[in-house]
């Protein structure tokens, strides 16, 4: 109104409230406030119109602008002098910085960071599974099933399952855990051993963590899992290759460097799916002695053997306490479940405790519940079943569409266990060219060059075949033939010939 | 029968299958032939009797025996030789050694490992909520709403929600994270520099492991929220004290050496539950502007809030890309779900995907889905509005109660925010006694002094109200009265007086 100076009603003249802006007029008013305020636009020190003023003027209610003033002062942006009126606190600096931000570019990491950053990765193409290695068949999942329990675990989890106990894992579920691979694996633990994680690879990333110094000896397969060695190599280990081929694992009888840590997946080699035959892994048991070395017996995909029986742990043929026995529900269950579990020599499973704690490593412990009644109710050992079955048929199908159309070009490896099939290529081609079209085609294959950290000493596909139909294959296979004829054509002459 | 040999007989006088154990008699057999030959009991190159011997010896069928020998065989423990029979394979070594594992007594961790092992936690105990810091009521959880949302998401989840895609959270989820915290925190941000973790905790080790190199200097609030300081110290950071007080954050105006990272938590701090005033706000900023470091706004228990409204976030204070703001769904939701975000700057949102990969932080996908209809449909913020009204009471109330019958010794901290109280003692007593004291009496309580990385500047208690109810708080807060009247019956005399 008319009282109102031209110096004092400046900020009105910026402030423009929207009645039909959905938010309510104070907030609006505080909001645009504290822009002007932080922006510089109303500098410290600046006295504001009297209460009459802002409502006149803005055509709202006084409280309105009761309201919108007491958050600024609460927020430390006004202050009241007593007599003066209401001012923008002395506080609040001159100007904000406005200029470009330093690190507008590129953010700068540590070291660890940069290196943890830069790993490899397979790439994913939400939407289609095919042939996407380590893929489980998600339709015959018993979802209505899981549902149930998880909702009633949800529903009657009482306080201990919702607070912050039990960071080793849900008693029940460590419980079965041990029973179970007691009885299948053959590995020596009680519930005591079992440390619940958010999958098999948080277990890995806390291994090497707690294992592992800078510049420690690390035997990583070669090739060899990726996550392993992106974890071995975030926490500062130096990798030194143990070669495996379609023979098995190349052992040095007499290892210049002794290993800090020694890494496997013994029953079902990553990515090539052979098995570590009994006096290899007797042989890296002993230079693990020598040596006194770790041994992580990630134990992927011993699941899914379909010639004989799974052999039984490498953690239950030896007393040595420094076999580290980690494993995983993502491939037995469903990927997005990020459940694992390792198993620990006693000491160990108590003492790491606030590790687990401060790394956040931990699953929620809802999911353990639903999952221990899952298993102890024997729907997990009936599904497994089920898709071990399932998963056969599908390999023979996949082995001979394999054999059928790419011949020429591929010679897979017929292990014995997985869930996934590596097949080297015949001829020297470049496998990341195939998987981009392959990957433009509308089929998730992995490259096998990008599992070795040296110089690859083949190239070829991974292909996960357990998620696929029968149908689908019979359908897709033949697709990747003409991606092949079409990147070597030479080979089409003599696959006619 | 007859014809067989005493030498040859040799592994079976050991074997004794039991037809009622349960397990398959094969199996049985196999499991038991492992073991000696495994053991040294039967050696290497020993051959076994035939099958008919074996058969008629045992009183079983010839298959099974075939059933057992053929898994031995498969396990490399076994071999044919043409012509005169089965042996134990070779390359079974002569006897596992079998004396104490080297390490059989304390595993030898990395220097980080014995660090991260090392770290202090506040214990708890299951059953018994009152008063764990942190704890908020889950009586009050919608549960049946919760578990009804999870089982559908559960049940219809399809492919994508299962798989190995959206590492850097569920893409709906990140969706309502980024527009509440616009809207609610005025934290600047699209969903794109959304990052899901495995809770708070994992954000911080996450962020402490891609920002951190060994020897940087963190400035570190003190006292001090445990967990951001192991995970700073797991890192291998050094940390550098920020005092807080009762009057806020001692921010040093000329930084004698720059920090690489600064750790805040503004909207309450832990674990003194003040609010930082805007103009400790903008200095921190400015500091680290001038030295380019790193802030991570941890927005500790910002949501509750009991005098005016939340303050904005910091990082929507400053056009500082380097501000990163961390938020958790365990005070809001419940502390085992599991949940957390990063806001991170855009360039970095994208680069971190290995990253996350990589240490198995990231959240399983369908309580992701779930917590995004959850707050979608408008069931969180029903909840957090109904918690803030009634953790309002209850906060008034035990404050009430505490002076009534604590106020001798304790003088408690009144921020307007959190779910928790500290409540520094008037006069020095060891901390410690009294949790211990009130542990034996079913009470949880934790000790002020613990926070403090170097020389406690206060001994004190701290206390979650948020999870008990005001009857049994009645009942409690007397308990503890008779505690500190038995620990320090000096002030019995003065209370009186």
């Amino acid at each position: 109104m008319g009282t109102v100076s031209n110096q004092l009603s400046y900020p009105l003249d910026l402030v423009a409230l929207r009645p039909k802006n959905g938010a309510p007029l104070h907030r609006q008013l505080c909001d645009q406030l504290r822009e002007l305020i932080l922006e510089g636009a109303v500098p410290a020190g600046t006295r504001l119109p009297s209460i009459r003023a802002f409502a006149g003027e803005l055509a709202i209610s006084r409280n309105t602008v009761i309201a919108a003033l007491d958050q600024l002062a609460a927020e430390g942006l006004l202050e009241s002098r007593r007599g003066s009126g209401t001012h923008v606190s002395a506080a609040v600096p001159v100007a904000q910085p406005s200029g470009p931000a330093p690190a507008g570019a590129r953010a700068e990491l540590s070291r660890r960071g940069e290196l943890m950053t830069a790993q490899p990765r397979v790439r994913t193409f939400p939407g289609r599974t095919a042939f996407h290695p380590g893929t489980p068949e998600l339709a015959e999942f018993p979802f209505k099933t899981w549902s149930r329990l998880l909702s009633r675990r949800a529903r009657f989890g009482g306080e201990d399952l919702f607070g912050y106990h039990y960071i080793s894992g849900h008693p029940e579920l460590r419980d079965v855990i041990a029973s179970f691979l007691s009885a299948m694996r053959r590995v020596r633990c009680s519930p005591e051993q079992i440390v619940v994680t958010t999958g098999g690879q948080a277990a890995l990333d806390l291994l090497a963590r707690l294992l592992l110094a800078e510049g420690d000896t690390v035997w990583m397969e070669e090739p060899g899992y990726l996550g392993a060695r992106a974890a071995f190599l975030g926490a500062g280990a130096r990798l030194s290759p143990l070669t495996v081929d379609r023979d098995g694992w190349r052992v040095p009888a007499d290892p210049k460097s002794p290993p800090r840590l020694i890494y496997l997946t013994p029953s079902c080699q990553h990515p090539l799916g052979i098995t570590m035959p009994l006096e290899q892994r007797l042989a890296v048991l002993e230079v693990a002695r020598a040596a006194n070395s770790w041994v992580i017996e990630d134990d992927f995909d011993g699941e899914y053997t379909f010639r004989g029986q799974p052999l039984p742990s490498m953690q239950g043929l030896t007393d040595n306490p420094r076999v580290i026995y980690v494993g995983t529900f993502s491939k037995t269950l469903f990927p997005a479940i990020r459940l694992g579990f390792i198993v620990l020599p006693p000491d160990l499973a108590d003492r790491i405790k606030p590790a687990i704690s401060n790394t956040g490593q931990f699953a929620p412990l809802v999911l353990q519940a639903a999952l221990a009644d899952f298993i102890e109710q024997g729907y997990f050992f009936r599904h497994l079943n089920r898709m071990r079955r399932l998963y056969g048929r599908r390999r023979a199908v996949f082995l001979t569409l394999l054999d059928d159309h790419l011949g020429p070009w591929l010679a897979p490896i017929d292990g014995r266990t997985g869930i996934q099939l590596a097949a080297p290529f015949r001829a020297p081609i470049d496998d990341h060219a195939v998987v981009d079209r392959a990957a433009a085609a509308g089929i998730n294959l992995a490259p096998l060059s990008v599992y070795f950290a040296g110089k690859p000493s083949m190239s070829g596909l991974l292909m996960g075949y357990a998620g696929v139909a029968e149908g689908e294959m019979r359908l897709l296979v033949p697709r990747l033939k003409r991606i092949f004829e079409d990147i070597d054509p030479r080979m089409v002459d003599e696959a006619i010939s």
